[in-house]
């Protein structure tokens, strides 16, 4: 190998380590990427692989074709079992170490239980595509169960989703579930009378969306309780038990299916580097480098960034991307013996949708959107953002089907488990 | 429930089953469809799912949304683990029991090993669509080895694909796979060099795609030779081991990867049937109905039915499809009291592809296509017979993007496998 050469190792291929692939395209380097999985996945849109309006090829794009553009960049399918930031290398899980001349972690967040019992056995995640398939999975065995119970004359079980969380992950879901329940399903299961299936959203906080304007929490708490979702502010969660959400005042939901997107938490890595955290995530120099460790740097939801404001900024896709470019900038910088630059964020605003012609749009100067534009401006920035991604055109093609039709019979599947990928 | 109305149950939602629904559309029955998938599944296109040139929902449909448009059928979701038919019964895994006024057995086939050692433990079938998502994720996960193994400086295990049969299906995988080998993974992984990958299709008679005339058999094996495909004719298999196919003349054919397309056998539920049997296949009167059981009838792969030259029917979509279409005609008969009428098959002529551009295509009157004009003519009739299926708007686009651009890489995902859709 040429060893003159720089290497690059990324770890992570979400919104943080593309962009630092994509801001090192024409730099003198090497670069590999590790992840877990082969493909990249765009996670705000893993809500509608849930409620089948996306397939699962429609949000997710290999990490190999991405990497093809560039002239020296190759991938490795593995977890980061160590770093080692003296050494300068990283250990894959599969005892393969990797030497580096800059290290990018971009290994993201974890769903974060908040040591509530009963989260991991009874609750669903929403982090990646294997969580959406089996939450919809879940959902149609349920229905395939109340269905034959009613064949047998048996009362069947009461069927009630509740959301944990009113960010927008929970919000969206929500939306998407309603639309999916009443415009799809009720119409393949008329036996079980779908429409009158409760879907609750829960948050411990005193309004929606608590990221967004005050305005626009009151927005989408409006829009969901006119789609007929319950809403239950200052609600934090005790326990979730077998059929239940149970809240810290005593209060128990039934709920034959959960799904918990009450937060996130910095990966497991963060603690693993060994640097200073804050609240988790690792603590960053204002270049987003480690302290103390130069040729090192962490971004997105796994780094300790704080916005103009001084509060930590939300793992989100935007902070990962814009920091994933910053640091691209700094290796190029770095190399040439410049010096490191501040980051600094922009913020671009913040959207969230509630269903069909209706979201939350908001930006910095102060401009707000709700309903049928601020829908228009969340569906456009989408596609905008998928762009690049080959995916584009059947996404259309699907979300043009949906919203003429209402009609996501196509892919409300129940995937049966293929055995593990390998042999 | 209305007992004044007969109720047919139809096992089995393949194109035999879904054909039976669609042809009592106007009668006066209730309908029960029982499959262990809440999907039908367009069969002739699971290589492409396998090749990575279609996603499963392009070629699934949900039973439901198919039988919205009867007044009075209903879906359970199951496996059919007896049926009795003089009690006239169907029971299925739950332990539910189903009375029928009329039962069709259209429970389609299995992959059959003749016997042969080491088919169920080192070969992939090639049935549904989890066989399709398996195969192209042991393949993914063998390049990644490989890929790790380079990195290391060790020599990476020899990558090798054996298909083991020479019928329609075997001839199309091996064709899709040489292009998205060539066209796709070798770019993604070009580190392996992988136009050197050998594919091998072992085919046990002396010429491919038995079914067909002589010069389709010709044509197609000059197509795959002209493809870089090795074609082994009067090669009968002796075992399959882990890593290499033995034929019986003790030949080993080095395999990474072996897929079982050498033939498929009747559906087991035709032995539990307890009626005569011919191959394995069941008996049928002329009118498809179970000798001494007038109300009940087997159609499609499950069903001997022979044609004109006295030979049983392939199975394929096309028996089943008739099958199915004759037998909802005798049912309405046979409540109006009518004589039962013997099927006649109508043969409309075998179509294989072997890639891009290139198919055989030949007709009952003698006309046959091969090349260009008969990839048109593949293309044409599967886009026509996915019609009815919301599916075709997005396969269209998946195939003119693969057409346009050689660019399956979209697809190329290794799904991590979900736990069991139940909870």
């Amino acid at each position: 190998m040429n060893r003159t050469i720089p290497h690059v190792v990324v770890i992570g291929a979400g919104f943080g380590g593309t962009r630092v692939v994509r801001g090192l395209r024409d730099a003198d380097v090497r670069i590999t990427v590790v992840d877990q999985h082969n493909f990249h996945t765009f996670q705000p849109l893993l809500y509608q692989v849930a409620t089948a309006g996306l397939d699962v090829g429609d949000i997710t794009f290999p990490v190999r074709t991405l990497l093809r553009k560039h002239r020296a960049a190759s991938f490795v399918m593995g977890s980061v079992s160590a770093v080692d930031l003296d050494d300068k290398t990283v250990t894959i899980d599969n005892g393969d170490v990797i030497s580096y001349d800059f290290l990018v972690v971009a290994a993201g967040s974890v769903s974060h239980s908040f040591g509530i019992p009963g989260v991991d056995e009874y609750a669903l995640e929403l982090k990646d595509v294997d969580d959406a398939v089996r939450l919809r999975n879940r959902l149609i065995a349920q229905l395939e169960r109340a269905s034959q119970a009613m064949r047998r004359g048996d009362a069947p079980d009461e069927l009630a989703l509740v959301i944990v969380g009113g960010g927008p992950t929970g919000v969206e879901t929500a939306g998407g579930m309603r639309e999916l329940v009443d415009k799809v399903l009720a119409k393949d299961y008329d036996e079980l009378d779908l429409r009158r299936m409760r879907i609750t959203v829960v948050e411990s906080g005193d309004r929606l969306l608590p990221g967004f304007h005050q305005q626009s929490s009151v927005s989408a708490a409006r829009a969901l309780a006119g789609r007929n979702i319950d809403v239950r502010l200052d609600a934090p969660v005790g326990a979730i038990e077998p059929g239940a959400v149970v809240l810290r005042d005593g209060t128990r939901l039934a709920a034959s299916l959960v799904v918990w997107a009450a937060g996130v938490t910095a990966s497991p890595l963060a603690a693993a580097l060994g640097t200073p955290l804050e609240r988790g995530r690792v603590t960053v120099e204002p270049n987003l480098s480690l302290p103390g460790h130069p040729d090192a740097f962490a971004i997105g939801d796994i780094a300790a960034v704080h916005g103009a404001d001084g509060s930590l900024l939300p793992q989100v896709a935007q902070p990962a991307i814009q920091g994933g470019l910053h640091v691209a900038k700094e290796i190029v910088a770095a190399i040439g013996g410049g010096q490191p630059t501040a980051f600094g964020y922009h913020d671009k605003g913040s959207m969230a949708t509630i269903g069909r012609n209706q979201a939350v749009a908001e930006f910095p100067n102060g401009l707000r959107f709700r309903g049928f534009v601020g829908w228009v401006m969340w569906l456009g920035l989408h596609i905008l953002y998928l762009m690049g991604f080959r995916n584009r055109a059947s996404t259309l093609v699907n979300w043009s089907w949906n919203y003429l039709t209402y009609d996501r019979a196509a892919r409300v599947l129940a995937e049966r488990p293929p055995p593990p990928a390998n042999d």
